[in-house]
């Protein structure tokens, strides 16, 4: 939807994001890509938009990943294909998957348990199609997955790759636990090691005349590809479209690549504790800042001297930062502060409407999809 | 929307309310402050449904509070009326909230600020309406509203009291700190500090010629209210239609008063890590338990010997219990569990949608306003 409105007359809290750095961080990503001759499966996760998946995909609505059926439906009634359902699939999505295989050129869906074969193979498939499927390993990540060292992924993979009824589409690894590490190197090392683990389980498939291909994810591996990864056949990652506090922390990004912000106002002066009321309570940013900010549960742009202390359901308070005292004279009532989230799909995921802007003026708002 | 499905059948996840319960636990607050002959203005902020309305109000669709304009769009929508919108107003609202009091029987604001009523006089009403205002105190509660002893709040009460185009509707207070109580005698200090102080407030009033309403809520203190809570014109709890383990720990219900869960599934058996993989990350649930609970993010049903301990945006790890194994026969792929909230106000507001229940039956799905 267009708008002619300007963000400081948005009432608040609201959802803001700025659409040239969103533009500018998936570009930079195809053109990384493209360089090392890697495919890019942008993942939908993180914004939802069907704007911000033709903008991730360079305008060609083609090879994305999503993270609920409820997107994959979504996407596909968006005009998108070639779409990879990120999650294990269970038997209670079954006929969901087969109803979007049916429709779509591609859809793919992930496994990472033998059990499932047969609940997908029970369902017969009109117009010829055939199950296509990613399997998950874990790659020492930490979170789904078959352990790729585990006789029974190769088993898992030999199966789908040799079923009439399957189509083996890659294997694929998610490095979550980038997100644990405390420095670039680390990063790289846990990028390098999961790369490694792939593509030698793809040589082993290779050899008893299974091909396929790799994948591996994560903003943080993505956003400072290992030059290994320029073997891989894909990468998925999702977060970057957005960025957030915490990928700044990571080293993923500048300050000024992130592009989401929540945008909130001085409700009141609780001049007795030194407080400002701010409206924005969870509801607008989720709590997943606590406890990882100096300055709280946001980064508050422009003011390191205050802080976001406290959230309740649509109240936030904000103090003074250590050893300061509130200057309320600066923050009339009706002041605009700009939250800057910690985790950008945390505080995507509060609101149902996206202000989309370049600099103060409102081009659009973008609907996300929710539920599952 | 009826139904005619069955809760195992539900795709997961997914958010359910058990309806018997819910309509319980509404039947007693209404009972509770019937005998103590207190009105309940039940606030809606926990579930925000026209349906979870209807019950809270004992079917009168008369007297409610909500958290945001949103909200009061959609109750007046609904049919609703003497709807409080009980979050200090501001300039950006001022607007939509005399489009509200012109439209409505009553439609309440709630002001902490000298600067707000100017700002509310400058918006002339039409139909010979007047600004209905109930002044937020803070009554040694730790969140929003003008502290009561100081001579402002005073000062603040007598100039909407005696304003021609302002009526004083109330002086309300939300003893929001009774979370951080520890045990029942605690709570009810709280609540007994909050309404002598507010109480005394009114009293000062009236010998000034000032008569008004007085308002305290809090689901903790009203579940256990105390004698001199009888002598408030309302109380505007919220939280006690759902309840939930933070409620359950606070002593404010027992467990079969939980009236809300989420579905989850066993998707993989992670078995290089004892854990099992369920459908449910922190869109589901929120991360409002983190810390909080021995058993992890939630409390699971019926299963204390295994521990919800990880989550992300749409995974959830379950490890066996501290000291026990995983018996992964126990739960195989597509085993059913069923997670109670810590805090069912957050876990509701991740669901665009509330499958409603008894027993195994699911009778009817609930859409929630969203948004502000």
């Amino acid at each position: 939807m267009s708008e002619s409105r300007l963000v400081s007359e948005l009432p608040s809290p609201a959802f803001l994001v700025n659409l040239p750095t969103a533009q500018r961080n998936a570009d930079r990503m195809l053109e990384r890509f493209r360089q090392l001759r890697v495919t890019l499966r942008p993942h939908m996760k993180t914004h939802k938009t069907l704007e911000g998946g033709v903008i991730m995909t360079g305008g060609t609505r083609r090879c994305i990943a999503v993270s609920t059926l409820a997107e994959a439906r979504f996407f596909a009634d968006g005009g998108f294909d070639d779409i990879l359902y990120a999650f294990p699939v269970s038997a209670d999505k079954v006929e969901q998957c087969a109803i979007l295989t049916e429709r779509l050129e591609v859809f793919s869906v992930l496994v990472s348990e033998f059990d499932t074969l047969p609940r997908l193979a029970a369902r017969t498939l009109a117009k010829g199609k055939v199950w296509h499927i990613w399997l998950k390993v874990d790659c020492n990540n930490g979170r789904a997955g078959v352990f790729v060292d585990q006789p029974e992924a190769f088993d898992l993979a030999l199966k789908i790759g040799r079923s009439a009824a399957m189509k083996l589409d890659g294997i694929y690894a998610h490095c979550g636990n980038t997100y644990h590490c405390h420095s670039v190197a680390e990063i790289q090392a846990v990028a390098e090691n999961t790369t490694e683990k792939i593509l030698a389980f793809c040589s082993r498939l290779a050899e008893v005349g299974v091909t396929t291909r790799s994948s591996i994810g994560s903003t943080p591996s993505c956003s400072l590809p290992v030059p290994r990864m320029g073997a891989l056949s894909e990468v998925h990652p999702g977060n970057y479209f957005f960025y957030d506090v915490q990928q700044l922390h990571l080293g993923s990004c500048r300050a000024e690549d992130v592009a989401v912000r929540v945008l909130t106002r001085v409700v009141a002066h609780i001049r007795h504790r030194g407080q400002l009321l701010v409206d924005c309570g969870w509801t607008a940013i989720s709590l997943h800042g606590h406890g990882r900010l100096p300055s709280g549960y946001a980064v508050i742009q422009d003011h390191p001297e205050i802080r976001l202390v406290e959230m309740s359901q649509e109240h936030g308070l904000i103090d003074a930062s250590e050893g300061q005292e509130m200057d309320f004279e600066k923050f009339p009532l009706g002041a605009a502060l700009f939250l800057i989230p910690y985790h950008s799909c945390a505080a995507a995921a509060m609101h149902s409407v996206y202000h989309v802007h370049d600099g103060d003026t409102v081009l659009e708002t973008w609907t996300p999809c929710r539920g599952w």
